[in-house]
């Protein structure tokens, strides 16, 4: 999937000195690029047979949503703490400075569910790995994470060991 | 589309007292929900042969993103300021007590793109005018707006009267 990197877009600096953000708001507004990283998603995912799909707050949003609509799938959001309104589960997990929390809704997920996290990008992993906690104290099993980048330079494997992980296209340094 | 609204869950008093919210989240992560809702607003969109979704974050990421696959059109997000990386046009809108702002990336819209926006809710409008001054600043002509819900009992009507708006399902009493 080498291909898909043309469409993604390298912004040095943001958000701040040093870092090297890639930028995959150019991949999904060109339509020949977000339809190529769908099909490879869908492919991926049909694999898993989940019969729901989380997908992190919010570009992961973009993704999750237009693959719900072509696998007829349900799309629960996992959001940032305070955004959902009804009864939820919480989870923190690390960041640079800090923690952070997110959420789902207490129904959304239940047990014997099969679950594929949706996200654009695979970092540290530790949003994914705050979701996937999620799923499970609600019951349900993560059959799997789709994501369109990895960043293998980073050590998501050591908080993402227990799941089977597909991206679709990798930078292996800043 | 009045059958959507089995779908809509409402829960009182969020995000505070007095409120009462308009839980969309019931409606995509049911297939059939959200598979009503796309079918209603793609209808809508075709009608108006735009070349670009604007999508509002972050639920109408959800839409947005499902209808830019469906219709094969670039997906361009409007995001609260600060969230996207590359060079930006900013507009302010009001809220209850203070302003936000909002953002599109300045090379998303170009002179003589048709676009619609996307949302899941329109409440005051606010926001959706703030999306639609972006886009034409940026040379882009808004040829509709497609929402979910409207929440007729919000003077909408003031701050989009330019627009043609579109909702599928509506609410006339808090």
């Amino acid at each position: 999937m080498e291909q898909l990197k043309k469409f993604i877009r390298e912004v040095p600096d943001f958000p701040k000195a040093g870092i090297n953000f890639y930028d995959i708001t150019t991949l999904f507004q060109d339509p020949d690029g977000f339809d190529m990283a769908l099909n490879a998603m869908e492919k991926y995912i049909r694999t898993k047979s989940p019969n729901k799909l989380v997908a992190i707050e919010a570009r992961g949003f973009v993704f999750g949503a237009a693959l719900a609509d072509r696998l007829q799938l349900g799309l629960i959001p996992c959001r940032k703490a305070g955004k959902l309104p009804y009864r939820t589960v919480t989870e923190e997990y690390d960041l640079e400075y800090g923690t952070d929390k997110i959420q789902i809704h207490a129904d959304a997920i239940t047990s014997g569910d099969r679950v594929v996290l949706v996200d654009d990008l695979i970092a540290t992993g530790g949003t994914l790995a705050a979701a996937g906690r999620l799923v499970e104290k609600l019951g349900g099993e993560v059959v799997g994470i789709s994501s369109v980048i990895g960043l293998t330079f980073l050590p998501y494997e050591d908080k993402l060991s227990r799941y089977d992980v597909n991206y679709l296209i990798s930078y292996d340094s800043e």
